[in-house]
């Protein structure tokens, strides 16, 4: 189907004071919704970062793009290429989002476009999106409780406090547990860690298997704990981890790691494309790469992704960063594509609002743990309008315009600085 | 698009008496044409393998994939995997025809049907199959000329000689180099060896770059070369060849001959499938892959083997054995799909005789060395059934059933025995 037009449409929602690595997130996250409209009138939707660098090579992208046609993601690769290579090359943006960095511009661009030109292919055809790909291999797709140590408001209170509260101690993080696996169902859990002091957050990995002990647990240092800290823990970890989320910085590092502990790693930050592929098979640096089609090039770049750690036997799942529904189900269409899908899925939907949805009909549910594919056309979600506008005045509202934990953890420890590894 | 019924019918059509490692082709090659017919009436096509063994899992399949949708690949997959699990495992095949391989059993029956299903497809969308390959970076997919030494005729002449003549010193692989460039237009050429003195054959390369100097040359000595005469012969060919193509048998071979050479050695022999991918990485084995949708899964699996051959810096071309238009033209489709196509592909097509070809109009066009991607649906051909029939009835008529060079060469060499490598 012909392009017609295309919107882009930056938007901001709330998002909880979640600690993490790099600093604390900040009151609003910023993501992109792209509507590609054909000539027949159907909109095929897209959901990306919202950081201004990556705004600014969606929003160039506007142009160069109409006229193609939906099917022709090779000339779609093509004008992002020629696109990204006229535009002044930006700043490094969130180190926590891969897909913001300038080395990631045509990827992430190109991924943005190509999930919504196979969803207006799709809902042109009147077939789900997963059929473009090969058909489903499921129809639920299971993500994990993503747990975070958190604050119970943000600082300066822009808003009332979320539902959360605080989650710093055992307690709390079995609490915050409880709560997301009662109303979500999910059966393993990841808990967001390279916040606070390690030997802490290991204690409450270990509460957190003595209140589950069916569930495959999961920690994620973000890559802020030293090779020594990382082998060090591994041996108070071993025992009840399912996998080792980016422990420790670098390919090396983690090659280091993975030799000393022979614990598997997980990574999103050392494999974030198939050059760094490459390089991590040739150290032997991580088993499961957590793939992520914002960043890798779109959801079939995200199927080659899953053939190639088939071929070199290593795991695959997905990572996620602060999301609303569209992407949760281009993410849920291309795992339910992928047969060899080897742990639940990364999701942060469960932090973000209720009254913060973009799609019609508010949240999708989460239901013993899944997202349920159904067999409506395309994404199978539609584009309310008016919640779009009233995230877009939220965007134009404030100004936050890239992501910046670090900045934000300084409002409220002046002198906080941001050494990696930190621990 | 639902499956209605599949028709699977295995053909014979003349094939010359051209030299290889393994012996002599039998006068008559086996194909199979494949049928996929939709609830709409609309047919998919597809051209496989006709040997015995293959023939009869593509038989099988027929009742299964009734029913099934044609976007449903990953459906289609599995109920390859189960058939062929409840079938006796068949002894090896031809040597030459890895396809034929019972260890390829279930990617070459799928590969058969994944085209068929995508040609039913695109045909019911009225787009060029190409299209859900995610479009063409090329309209014209470029072939080399495929040189074999060659007898006048079979013996016992079976039917009239072919116009091609003996080929068997230098004027002559001269002269059938010329009337192929001078019908074809092909720019590069290979010539397959193996079959006579080593030597001798490197001598027919040198007339060819003498005659040609500047077409890109590759010799394919099917693994008929030990490590030694391979590293002595490339101290000859190495300043004229733009690859050499499996001079030796095995990965480790290969390994040594590229560490002995520095040449760029291609293959359709040692990496044929995702795993002798992997093993031939960590061997440093071969530097170029010639794929072949036929065995390698199908036309998305071919895409996948690009990605990953651009991803670990390796060349990709196309291997072909005797096959009519409907492999021509998959083979076209998805050749136009690959932004990383380094080399003309290979292809026998202008073996085979012009009264024998399947489709509607007779042979296709090779022009200037390419064959060039129309508008017209799914594949872009029509089945004749008229010619279907003829040559279905040509394999009723002959008792070949499965490929066997060795078996052929013996009719004119009683004594003849196949050592490998033999040189």
């Amino acid at each position: 189907m012909k392009i017609k037009t295309i919107r882009v449409t930056p938007i901001a929602f709330r998002d909880p004071p979640l600690l993490n690595a790099s600093g604390i997130h900040e009151p609003y996250a910023l993501r992109s919704i792209i509507e590609v409209e054909g000539e027949n009138g159907v909109v095929g939707l897209g959901e990306s970062y919202g950081d201004a660098p990556v705004l600014e090579v969606l929003q160039a992208m506007v142009e160069p793009l109409v006229g193609l046609d939906s099917w022709d993601l090779n000339a779609l690769r093509e004008r992002v290429v020629q696109t990204v290579a006229r535009l002044p090359r930006p700043e490094a943006g969130a180190e926590l989002a891969p897909g913001s960095h300038p080395s990631k511009q045509v990827a992430n661009a190109y991924s943005a476009f190509e999930v919504a030109f196979l969803d207006l292919t799709a809902r042109t055809l009147g077939i789900p999106l997963v059929d473009l790909l090969g058909g489903r291999v499921r129809d639920k797709v299971p993500y994990s409780a993503y747990l975070f140590f958190k604050y119970a408001e943000h600082i300066d209170s822009p808003y009332p406090p979320d539902a959360w509260g605080e989650a710093l101690n055992e307690e709390q993080i079995v609490a915050q547990a409880r709560t997301m696996i009662e109303t979500y169902g999910f059966e393993s859990i990841k808990l967001k860690a390279g916040a606070l002091d390690p030997d802490h957050e290991v204690a409450c990995l270990n509460a957190l298997k003595k209140a589950f002990p069916e569930a495959p647990l999961r920690i994620d240092p973000n890559a802020n704990w030293s090779v020594e800290t990382s082998i060090r823990l591994a041996g108070e970890l071993g025992d009840i981890l399912q996998y080792y989320e980016d422990p420790t910085p670098g390919l090396e590092g983690m090659a280091e790691v993975h030799r000393a502990t022979g614990l598997p790693l997980a990574t999103n930050m050392v494999v974030t494309d198939f050059d760094e592929f490459r390089r991590s098979l040739a150290l032997g640096s991580v088993q499961i790469v957590l793939s992520d089609h914002h960043y890798w090039g779109g959801l079939r770049d995200t199927q080659v992704l899953a053939r190639m750690c088939e071929t070199f036997d290593l795991g695959i799942s997905m990572h996620s960063n602060s999301h609303l529904g569209i992407s949760l189900m281009a993410m849920t269409h291309v795992a339910a594509s992928v047969r060899n899908l080897s742990y639940a899925c990364d999701t942060h939907y469960p932090w973000q609002e209720a009254d913060e949805e973009v799609i019609v009909g508010g949240k999708l549910p989460i239901v013993g743990g899944c997202v349920e594919l159904t067999d409506k056309p395309g994404l199978g979600v539609e584009l309310d309008h008016d919640q779009l506008a009233k995230l877009h005045a939220q965007f134009l509202s404030i100004d936050i315009r890239s992501r910046d934990d670090a900045r934000q953890m300084r409002k409220y420890k002046p002198e906080w600085t941001n050494p990696k590894p930190r621990f």
